[in-house]
């Protein structure tokens, strides 16, 4: 199941710009929580309803309001209507299957993008899953909006930067917030990856040691899991391209080159999922070859029995024969002869096979 | 066969513009069905001649006229006459193999497009087919005609809304009721991903319990219909980005942006049919893997079998041997010794196996 | 070998623009046919000699001069100083392994492409084959020439509607006839698909029912043809596009669309044979896989057999042993109980091969 | 290894512009021959050193000086200070592992690419391979230079037509001359490429024939040369279309028709090669599933004997066995019985298994 | 593992343009080695601290200061400082984990790609490994900053040259020097690949003489090498035709054909990158192919072996049975006979095996 993009279905047929929230799991209650600062103060008041985000609005300082689940529609709505902002946008924020992308409007920046987290259940046992949530970002002049599926600690570095830093975070404007989000949620990917890295290393160790169907099982896992990392970070290049191409007024000329590190962050993380493939690709190479080596290994053992006993036993079988006139039978070295041959035959038979190699 | 594109050979050899319905299945006979409507009236008048549809070309409201079937090529002659369609458009929408493409013209655009659904016979089987539908769309500044291949219910939701809506749907012209109707046909593909996510996870699930060369015919038949869907999905992406990129008077600013949110659908599809195709590479290669480990397992029980039996069988040989002088034959413990040697000899090789880690 | 373009090495260090006729078969007499045609008339004059084509110079009317065979090549020779032709453009005419291409020259536009048809005497035996035709056009202002090959019946249908219809052909210049020319010689790539998708069939119901080793002869023969009719197609999509984009005067604003509709088709043809080498790859896998089942299943016979008798025989060998103190051998239920066990192992075994699923 | 492209290491970390001729074999004297030519006179002056050129430098006349061989470095370090050639040029002159590449200069262009010719040891044997020579071109006004690595015979049917032709090549300027040279070079593709059809079309036959593991060694051998052609021949595409868009002094606009023919022969034999390329995998193919034939084949005789004797061979045990109590051993017609037996089981295994298709 | 670019994940969360020095191994302390040139002078003064450094840039001389180690990040720190460097290049210096990339900035240029080199302690035994150092460059008008990871010998011919060289080097500015700097680095990759063709000309000799599953572990080990140089050098492309496009006051119109020197070096490296990759593939083809060969062989010996003296036991198996009334037991000449059945039976079935080609 590519769990970031199916069930999308649900909504076909429906009118667009419908708010209805399409999402798979994890229905939380949306959390609003906001922080205000300016060059020398930072606030971070609390909220309850979204009529209180209006004060803000006169405010010159920068305010970022980071909603934290989207099931509570009708926040998501009111924001839509006090702040102006397209039905369709609204309706991409709340059905979280949207392909990361940019949207440039008069007012206001629109981008949305997938944060991948490892799976909690999974780190303890040695299964790699990733889980994905979309992130959905709005920056007006000095406001940014970040939608969130779930409640989780990923921007906690960041609030924790703005409150303590007294340096460029809090001189710089909407952009610079839109930058640092965006960076928190790109470098994520790379935690994810090292642990993917990981696995793949033990997942060669396996394969040299001791190789069970249970590798081959395992490899297509990562293979299914890198095809959908593929799919959710393989957009985040043409998107940040795509902000370094606009010219809109929200995104000012000095921010450029911050947005250029990300692009460079998400160009490295694309490269390394498509050397993770090809290695995945190596490893399924080994494991095929691996089980041929061990079929051969079996087959060699056959082989020398079959080929070593078969022949006695044929030479056993003759003289167990009951013929009258056998005169073998009767001489008296005939049988100490025999085993003479029953010995000699396997150490020449073996030698032989040495030779050729084929043992 | 490849459904939707063969057969055109029909065809050769004929002048262009000759207006001769080209399909393979399906023939129907042709139904109009009209809907117009404004901001304030909505009004589905039965039509039963092509003449009927004249008077709403004085209306300022926008009509949309749906044709299914397309065995009465006459009625398909008499619209382009009146309404000045180019001789070559009109054998498009005639002939059901064309390729999705978006053309401009002085007074209209024209659009073909397939239409996908689930194949109706196979819902019950496990068997994923799909049928092709082609659906031509003809839009003029307040008429909209779609020519579909058979009578089915794909519009009905959109007709619905465009009842009950008073919404957008009814303000807007004739360019948005066109992106509503491509966004009816596109949004059906994400039916037929999730059906096929299905599948593809049955077939998952039946290669790690118990495959069969059964299994194997499946995902090659999952592969073809792949091959098939791609095609009929992929050019819709040029299709999209070519009226995205048009600037004729009859796609108004405005509406752009819901063009723009049918790209995106399309190019979500697009990379989805890509990730199955990686996905059912990776069911071939397990499915190959588990036929080698089969014969891995068969090759074992073999060689345990014969590495066991075959030296036994040789010592039993050799004491039926009828040679006169062979002392062992008359010692009293010959017997008993040989079973110890039977019972040891066995466990001997297997624990020698297992620690060589052949078996 | 592939046909269509080796053998070129016998003009290597030959003078650019020498005029020898370069092909490797079908040697045949050129034949000269004329239509000349305007609005009212059509005349369908013989023509022996190429001084004879210089009258229709003067007249206003559409003249089609088509050259079958290329042996005589002092015809062309006369016919490249007549009309005033490069030198390089004639050499191409006569040396058939030239990639299809489009050239404007001031007064004329050169193309050359190749038309495939189902090589004849191979329609009988099921064996596909493919014929591939060099064939060049040259278009003056009323004056159209094409160069083919061979003496067949690829433009009979074409020439019949010059001959009766009274609409479009008629009506519109060179560039229209040009347009026409090329329709059919892309036309017949349909015939060809339609062929190659019926043995692909046939091959597919082959793999599944009774698959021999001529199975994967014939799947790499088409795997062959497939390569070279793809070499021959794919070029044509540049052709096309060339011509689209040219500017010349010769092509006219109002057969662009009819130049369009033969790039579409063109596109259908070479999206279809990359369908159809995705095909054959799917069907070589099946092949493999289905030659590892057939082993599975020889394996399997070997194994039941062997793992049921040898024990059974041992244990046969046991009492066949010539000991003197053999006390079995004197008991009288001895012989029946063996045959219990003879007959109860088995049965067990089978049992447990079954359960095991290695059966 | 990689013949043209290795071994550069040498130069690693010494000042460029270096003039030391870096080659791996082959070292031949350096020869000069010079041909100056106009539309009235041929002249083919002996040269022993590069002063002697200078007098042709006022001459009208095309002069073609060809150098064969490298290893007189001091010979091109002298023309490069005569005619004021860029250092890095003529680096890359002596320096025989260039990439192909096209470079404009004021007063001069510099080409260098590879002539690829059949290995002539191996025009005997089998066994396929090639020869891959370093040629640079520098093209002045009325002046070219041709730097080859060895003496051969590649410009000689070029020479001749200059001697005796009174037509283009003597009327046309350096321009054309560089093309004919060019043309010279690319057509010997040509052979090369049809020596590799051959080739294959000889493996192919054995391997239909009569395959043995040096078919997998010749197939592997001819992948790796294909690989070499290819990283030889590929950049000439590049080459000549970076010729096609210079605009440059030296050509002239009538000459570009001529280097547009040579542009088409390098599309035509890179496409060859990529054709070739799929073949040999094809033949892979071939050649992995007739080993799995064979070891099939194998296996069945394996099956065969032993599904057949090994029952035997048990019933013959179960009546050499010494029990007192077995009635059969004196019944009359228990042996004869056993005989019927011996025959008639054979012949029930063998019709069940053709039945069951498994041999 | 990718060595060169995991573990950036220790980063993720800090604010961008912390100076933290992330990297995985070799931490050195840094050494400063300054070279000052001009056209008549060379000057290495030994610089203890940044501040030495700054009197250098009064001068007019060109100043080379290179870095080697990256531990004391103060360094780096007051660098930026003097030199005001933004904070977000001194990160990516810090941090060796970039994407090679140029940046361009008002007063200086930021270049930074990986140097490769053989792994030392790998030299000796046969297996290939690749040290990868991140190497940084600051171009300022007269003033080159490097900074490398380790210490080594990498730029010393370079230094050799300008200590000695009166020629260009000396004559011309930080753009050549920036050029041979990079020439250095690029060129090091040649004696790379010479190596790694080496070892791939080791195992192709391995695999047909005697090939192991250690031969696999090889392939799959360079093929692993392979994809990271891959990662390392791909980049360096885009990076050197950033560089051309660039119209960077700092690089003048004179270095640029040395820059597409390095360029065409690049492509080089980039295509031989690739051929290997191909022939790896190819290597494991063989190495497949030959283990079903060897398993092949074995088959064949067991089924020798099988075929022949399992219907001779069988045989012997008949007269050893002990029924009363077999006539054959008693005639005088059965066993005679039974010897030349014995003999002659297995000479008619490998003659009969042979001729069917099965052995």
């Amino acid at each position: 199941m590519i769990d970031a993009y199916r069930n999308t279905s649900k909504k076909a047929g429906m009118p667009p710009g419908s708010l209805i929230h399409v999402a798979d799991f994890n229905e939380e209650d949306t959390r609003i929580s906001v922080i205000d600062y300016g060059l020398i103060d930072v606030e971070e008041p609390s909220v309850e309803t979204v009529e209180d985000l209006l004060k803000f609005r006169e405010k010159d300082s920068i305010t970022w309001v980071c909603l934290e689940g989207l099931k509570n529609v009708e926040i998501t709505e009111l924001i839509g209507k006090y702040f102006d902002i397209h039905p369709l946008v609204l309706e991409d924020i709340l059905n979280t299957h949207q392909r990361p992308k940019f949207e440039e409007y008069d007012d206001y920046l629109y981008i949305v993008l997938k944060g991948l987290s490892l799976g909690e259940e999974d780190v303890a046992s040695s299964e790699f899953s990733v889980d994905y949530e979309q992130i959905s970002i709005l920056v007006f002049n000095d406001f940014v909006f970040t939608f969130k599926e779930w409640k989780d600690e990923l921007f906690l570095p960041l609030i924790q930067r703005i409150r303590t830093s007294t340096g460029r975070i809090r001189s710089l404007g909407s952009d610079y917030l839109t930058y640092a989000i965006l960076d928190s949620i790109v470098d994520q990917n790379f935690v994810l990856l090292d642990s993917m890295d990981e696995r793949i290393d033990e997942i060669e160790a396996e394969l040299l040691s001791d190789p069970t169907s249970n590798t081959l099982v395992s490899i297509q896992h990562l293979k299914r899991e890198l095809i959908n990392i593929r799919r959710s970070t393989s957009p985040q290049r043409e998107l940040l391209s795509a902000i370094l191409r606009s010219d809109h007024d929200l995104i000012s000329e000095k921010t450029h080159i911050y947005f250029r590190d990300v692009f460079d962050h998400v160009l490295r993380i694309s490269e390394s999922v498509d050397s993770y493939r090809d290695m995945l690709a190596g490893l399924l190479d080994i494991y095929v070859s691996s089980v041929s080596n061990k079929m051969n290994e079996v087959m060699k053992i056959l082989t020398v029995f079959a080929s070593i006993f078969i022949p006695l036993t044929f030479i056993a079988g003759i003289y167990g024969m009951n013929f009258e006139y056998m005169p073998e039978l009767r001489w008296k070295w005939s049988y100490p002869l025999l085993w003479v041959v029953f010995i000699t035959l396997p150490v020449v038979l073996v030698t032989y096979f040495k030779k050729k190699k084929w043992l």
